[in-house]
């Protein structure tokens, strides 16, 4: 809509930004958001200010912290640190703890290699993490990266750089997904199901 | 998830507030808005403080206007006020106006009529809307209400309401909305748009 006011076209505009997010839904939540009372606007307001004022990357694991806090995925009290998770989204970690599946390291490296753009891990990531890896003593490096070409790639990446160093290298097991249907799978699903089969007794 | 970090999660309670936001696409907004830049994130905070401290309802037609500024909905000077519409939302003037099909007066009347809820029109709206029409030259009134029970009930109501006072009272034409399939639309709504068939010549 050309003739909103403003004020609502800047909200419309800042709310464009995020993924997915369209024209017609972005005029939504800004109409949405006229209707909430003042102090929802002034929560949400000091919500989005506070995410970048009060929340950091950790120097360590590059996993969001409060700022000021220590990390607590870095903890040397309650994490074991001869295990280490490589995952490529900071959303990752926080995912990966509710599984309650795992407690070692993480380490975030964000950027994967894609076969389609000019686009590297920054070599700062791999120091940093070849850094940790030296001073921590890490028995297993995880790969929790995407199934796709490019978490593929990055993987291949770590096995051939980790293994001289006589770090144990493992991946995410392939299969289905708790929850769902087998005939939704595509074959190369079903191949590493199969493939990876468990026997039950 | 229930391990985030407080500043995130305050951001994920407040984005579910907007109608049809789950829990999974909050904390998705939540991890991109922690990735864009301080600017962008100001920007947006500045966006929706602004929604609730510079904009307002105008006094007479209950539309969306720039605090201080005058009503473009309500100016003598390029609308015609011989001619008024009542909406049931704030939204629905600028979705009228994107059209170009009219150029008059506009109305909202927020609450419905409802078959399943004790909800009634506000009495003093429909006070305000009869102070409007006596010292206005409205001589037509159109219902752009919603297709629905609730929409239906109020248009009746509102017909019953202005008639005596010799308005002509109209509603939208139904029909089918342009850029559509015919084979997608119930049978009710193919009959109204066979009851009001045009000739072409």
């Amino acid at each position: 809509m050309r003739i909103l006011p403003k004020t609502l076209k800047n909200l419309v505009s800042s709310f464009r930004k995020l993924s997915s997010v369209g024209q017609k839904t972005a005029e939504r939540y800004a109409f949405e958001l006229f209707e909430w009372s003042t102090q929802e606007t002034e929560f949400l307001a000091e919500a989005v200010r506070a995410v970048k004022n009060k929340l950091t990357r950790c120097d360590a694991c590059s996993c969001i912290k409060e700022a000021g806090a220590s990390c607590p995925f870095c903890d040397p009290v309650t994490r074991n640190e001869e295990i280490l998770c490589i995952v490529s989204h900071i959303k990752d970690p926080f995912l990966i703890e509710e599984s309650r599946a795992f407690k070692g390291l993480y380490h975030v490296l964000p950027n994967l290699f894609s076969p389609f753009e000019e686009k590297d891990i920054a070599s700062e990531n791999i120091q940093r993490l070849l850094g940790r890896l030296e001073k921590l003593p890490v028995k297993e490096v995880i790969l929790a990266l995407d199934t796709t070409l490019e978490g593929d790639a990055t993987a291949l990446y770590f096995q051939n750089l980790l293994r001289p160093r006589g770090v144990k290298v493992t991946r995410l097991a392939y299969g289905i997904p708790i929850g769902s249907n087998i005939h939704y799978f595509d074959s190369q699903t079903l191949h590493q199901a199969l493939s990876g089969r468990q026997v039950l007794t």
